[in-house]
């Protein structure tokens, strides 16, 4: 079993044997970069003719002669001087021999193949036998979408065959679950040409969608947050006065208006900091919670999107916490509840957990620091969660926590996260009047739980294998009859049901049980109420669990005391 | 009394007042055009150097002086040479002179004033006494923002000091009741210079909405509409193909995303239709009714913004049905009892339905108008609703109808329409698969009753004067108490009223009573529950409504079946 470090040295010296390929097969090509990915590796190439997805099989056939081939893999360090000299028809290897620091630069040898390498990989081609190519995409130099337009060859290695056939099975299972595929067999959600990264909502999907919304409006006016609603819309100077858009314009869109531009927001909390400074504040209203749906747009390349979990388009389940700094370990206590409860409602019960600590170059005296950090620490001790610390990991202005999620595929997902912030406060010149009746600045809290509710319906979708939970599920209970004499019961149930809000349909086929209850399990719906002629005579109902298991019998005040218990989460 | 005509007749001649005043005054201004309009009249200039405001009361004092000298006003017809030559110093008479019919042009004269005019003015400057300037705003040149900048004079006449003095009565009322100097009392909303015509909601005024918004799902969801939700941002292509790119543009925002540009949406009919599109249909899934709480961007020049009344982006409460021609009548009968029933559950008693048709210059059979037109009519008649012909008002596609609610202020307001469209359908080509098996396409009912969230919610405000009924009030309760010793009930008392999701706040000063009470006065709250020492003796609660009126002496859960009854609407 080789470590996660590992199998970065194997797939990084994979990406050289690609580039080797490509560079014997299509002399003309210009490399840039090949590092290793959380599950394979890609090389960025500018060919003299584009890659075809027929071209793969070619480069992957001769990536396995040259592993064949068992070519000693070199590392040397080399002057500036003599990298330009073997590169000086490539601008962008020159490019990055200028960026590195020192006097010389890495190169990576194997054969008569070479290539920029900071070092780290496995010292022969053999080693490298068990790789699959996997795609062609398109991508930017440095992944500006300004810069040179580029052709990324993605794949994966392994150590062993077995390995690789492990990935590759995973893999498939993962595809049958895709929320992609899902989302249309289910008619939850589409997507569409006319708007690359949007997703469109259908009636089911916006039931889940608006059931999650619901849900977290009730734990929002439990923990006394307020709801706010700001504009998509907001001048770029505001943007400019926040940081964003010297940081991320390349990623915001902008309109003209009249004589101005605006932005369509990437992110809330200019707007909620305008809301905070519409009126003076007293000590007494803090902490003032501030919770927005805020629906976020921001630029992401084409080749980047990935159904709702990677869209242009998306609504965060934000809040900004105006409070001292006192203040901050009790809101972060009553964070980690609510976050904790929320995953748990969803069937998330492997959480993981980390502190981002102090960053080089951080504004902030030592005291804030300290204080900052410990009321997270203390705030996590108190709650008894485990966690990791991520050295250096935090954001300039503050320490944060960030809570990621295992699935019921393995993966891990970050979700949640909680920043503390004393850097817009000052930006923004915020202030509360304390009880002394000097003026203090705030800290803000900002913290999101789901984080974004389109990503987290796709988790969510996933987890389940589209067999979301009764309280979830979009259609939650089928009214089934065995004959159309029932038909008349079925409505009356019915009637009876959708009195308490459930959510259900009536199969109004005449087709057989057996293929009412097939039509019915296709739409993963959780309860099937199977009505024949006994259940009329005797006035009861028969539930059908979606896993074929049933209870007979019932009458429908027990059947409607089982929702209420699956309902009230 | 006069009729709206004669008053129309009178601000037109009003505004020649004005420019002649002004050209006295202001020798070098352009003079372009001064209609009446709804509650006065305007006149837009292009002077030398703008106008200030403390230019009103000189240009209002030369006005009364050409008023007193009782001039008598003359109408003639010169030919267009003779009104060239009159006017070839100024480019906006000389486009309107090219732009009329005919071959001679219309002059108004009064002393050596002339201005083009249709004709319709009152005998003599006299008349004119009665007048009032009140602004001085920007506007352009035909409403193009990229025409040419002028400046707008806004006044009022009427044909008596008392129906002056009346109307300036009026308007101090409905100041006092201006939703933006509610919004703020109540801590509602917001607007920001960041974000020109586009409102922030607060968390009592986002409470409000959502009432609003919840209200309207529950009647959807019993109307069987289906709710979707598309996105913001769409490919121009697909407002090219909808028209709305080539008739709206100049009120569309844009933004550039990789090679294309896209329109941040005006309307949602086009996300409906890709969502239609997505699968087939059969008959059986007809009429489908597709709701969406759309938020739509809509250009409005500056000076047109008015608080939530105007603005630059609003949620419309939109849904779009399709249907079978026959399908029309009995959809549109639903449509009636909807909005009938959501407008009074509102307050608004008073409700006027007009029906427009088919316009000159429409697309379709005449038999298609003939059963549009008649399904429109017999759903009215069928309903018992009363309703005015707008004959040969309709969209060139089909016929409409429209509500318009009167407030308790006297004003109407044009809410809700339905809007019978075969030619989206038709431009789509959108399709359903009948029962005889051929392919068919549907009809598209447009239907919106709040018209538009922000903008209801501002009616809404201001016809209650405030004053918002139990159910839509953001705090419904506020528990005051005689002395702290009651403090503790309170709290049991808010606790268990909480758990019924009310919305309740607790007085927790320690100020008199009669403090406590006017503090929940100012904030219109429709209940204060007022606890003192024989309340806790009793276990009882005392109500005071906002009225003063009082109800002594009642239990808990006498409290919460009055709540009951009033939230259920």
């Amino acid at each position: 079993m080789q470590s996660d470090n590992d199998l970065k040295i194997l797939r990084h010296s994979a990406a050289h044997l690609l580039a080797h390929a490509v560079t014997e097969l299509f002399p003309g090509t210009l490399l840039t970069i090949g590092p290793a990915t959380q599950d394979g590796f890609f090389y960025d190439f500018l060919p003299e003719t584009n890659f075809k997805e027929h071209d793969l099989p070619i480069i992957s056939a001769r990536m396995s002669e040259l592993a064949q081939q068992n070519l000693k893999i070199t590392h040397k360090e080399i002057s500036k001087e003599e990298a330009r000299a073997l590169y000086k028809n490539n601008p962008f290897k020159l490019e990055l021999i200028d960026n590195l620091e020192g006097d010389t630069v890495g190169l990576s040898v194997q054969g008569d193949f070479y290539d920029l390498c900071r070092g780290g990989h496995v010292a022969s081609t053999k080693e490298l036998a068990h790789f699959k190519l996997e795609s062609i995409s398109g991508s930017y130099w440095r992944a500006d979408r300004n810069g040179q337009a580029l052709q990324r060859i993605t794949g994966t290695a392994f150590y062993t065959a077995q390995d690789l056939q492990d990935f590759e099975d995973k893999r498939e299972e993962l595809l049958k679950y895709d929320h992609r595929r899902l989302g249309k067999q289910l008619d939850l959600f589409s997507f569409h040409n006319e708007g690359l990264g949007f997703p469109f909502f259908h009636p089911k999907g916006m039931i889940i969608l608006n059931t999650m919304k619901n849900y977290l409006r009730k734990k929002l006016v439990k923990a006394q947050y307020l709801e706010i609603a700001t504009p998509t819309m907001l001048s770029d100077e505001l943007w400019k006065q926040s940081g964003h858009y010297e940081h991320y314009k390349n990623n915001m869109y902008f309109c003209a208006i009249d004589e101005s531009t605006y932005a369509v927001k990437p992110m809330n909390c200019p707007g909620s900091i305008l809301v905070y400074k519409e009126r003076p504040h007293s000590y007494r209203e803090l902490p003032m919670r501030l919770a927005e749906f805020g629906l976020v747009h921001r630029y992401e390349i084409s080749g980047a999107l990935h159904g709702l979990f990677r869209v242009r388009a998306f609504t965060q389940d934000d809040a900004h916490i105006y409070c001292t700094p006192a203040q901050i370990e009790t809101e972060v206590c009553t964070i980690i509840d609510m976050t904790l409860e929320i995953f748990k409602a969803f069937g998330f019960n492997d959480i993981q957990v980390g502190l981002s600590t102090r960053p080089e170059n951080s504004m902030g005296s030592d005291e804030y620091w300290d204080q900052a950090t410990n009321a997270l620490k203390n705030a996590l001790t108190k709650k008894g969660v485990d966690y990791i610390i991520n050295e250096g990991d935090g954001a300039f202005y503050g320490p944060k926590i960030d809570f990621s999620i295992g699935d019921s595929l393995g993966r891990r997902w970050q979700c949640g996260t909680v920043q503390v912030d004393p850097f817009q406060p000052q930006n923004f010149d915020l202030h509360y009047m304390d009880s002394d009746g000097t003026k203090k600045q705030p800290i803000i809290i900002h913290r999101a739980i789901y984080g974004s509710f389109e990503r987290f319906f796709g988790i969510v979708l996933e987890h389940y294998k589209g067999k979301l939970p009764f309280w979830l599920a979009p259609v939650q209970i089928k009214l089934l009859t065995i004959t159309d004499d029932q038909k008349e019961y079925a409505h009356s149930i019915a009637q009876q049901l959708s009195a308490h809000n459930l959510r259900i349909e009536i199969d109004s086929s005449s087709d057989p049980l057996a293929g009412q209850i097939k039509s019915a399990q296709l739409q993963y719906i959780p309860w099937m109420l199977v009505l024949g002629k006994k259940e009329v005579e005797n006035n009861t109902i028969t539930i059908r669990y979606l896993d074929g298991k049933q209870e007979f019998g019932l009458t429908l005040a027990q059947v409607l005391d089982k929702t209420t218990t699956l309902n009230n989460i």
